[in-house]
């Protein structure tokens, strides 16, 4: 009885697991990391809790976005181009060039943080969610992304 | 003291739950799920911890709002219609109509996941807080929202 | 052998802890809390797991933003006095003045909760990534920040 007990809590007992993705960009656009997110996820063995999806960065953001249809990708990058223009003449963090004020509003508009329920191994993506970096930024970048998971 | 020890431990151990939400939706709007979503913290037992609310769609998201003034709630679907137009002319995700395209970029705007610290046993929402489905498609839809909670 | 597992589960066992800030806001703009929300993680003791901030607010928000250069908070600011005027004539919801009702827009554009992957310790911030409120009202506010962790 006593053994049993004691078995069930090593069981069931909570686990927290981190790891850091490591994604070369090449210019403006969205780039899918739903794959290695999975993996981690997979290999934590957790089964149920919540797996925390976080960028490093404030000139390039996280979205949960369509991810059958690259015509989607296509028209969210249109979009953020008009939303926050390059040139706004009113900006003065132009140090960097004419493309970082605008990612740093582009971030502030999308996501640094994502948390996505897991059951039963698996992250509870819909049916057309992906999960991506969104780069804001025009040159090459190496982009740090954060995972963590807690859970039984 | 051995039996107190693992008693202790018992009581304080770790737990994780999950469920799924799913809410009839009937045209571009918001929709209150506070209720339910309390609901399931309720019946959860945990007392310490976190909830999070992960929507499934890229055509509907979430939004912690105010909940006591309809006129809040107007207001806030008519800025939407005119932050991202349905008729944008330079669109090319365009098949599923002209609600589509702009349904997934106010998603992206909004929120997909909202983590929601539970303490004493309930959600610390703010007086005038509520958690709300925004819904960018005009047809009904069925939206399932995944809900977690892991804590002590 | 069997204490030692016993004690290694007690090492390992899960914590929840919880708090909150409370930070007075002067007018519209952001406000760093980022050094309240470190000494937070640092008393849990917690090594690895997740930390979740909440705004328990509709006319302020969070953003995590950059923390180094001061234009890149004056321009966030002009910013959303464009995207979100004060004055646009189809709001209902006015009873509470002029910035009323872009503070709810600001706020949904915005976060109301973050999540930040703790490890060895400590969140798992980028170099130049600061946690601020963000404040969308003119008169002064006082602004209570949850703050949740869960972790071994």
């Amino acid at each position: 009885m006593f053994h049993k007990n004691l078995n069930l809590e090593m069981e069931n007992k909570m686990m927290a697991h981190e790891k850091t993705l490591s994604v070369r960009t090449t210019g403006k656009g969205t780039y899918e990391i739903t794959s290695p997110v999975a993996e981690f996820v997979r290999q934590s063995q957790i089964q149920t809790g919540q797996v925390c999806v976080f960028m490093q960065h404030t000139s390039a953001s996280l979205v949960i976005y369509e991810n059958a249809d690259p015509s989607a990708q296509v028209d969210l990058k249109n979009y953020f181009e008009r939303l926050v223009p390059e040139s706004a003449d009113y900006f003065t963090h132009t140090l960097e060039g004419p493309d970082d004020m605008t990612s740093h509003l582009r971030m502030v508009l999308t996501r640094t943080s994502e948390t996505i329920p897991v059951s039963r191994g698996k992250m509870t993506l819909g049916t057309w969610q992906g999960i991506f970096i969104f780069e804001h930024r025009r040159a090459p970048h190496q982009r740090l992304i954060r995972l963590s998971i807690v859970g039984v």
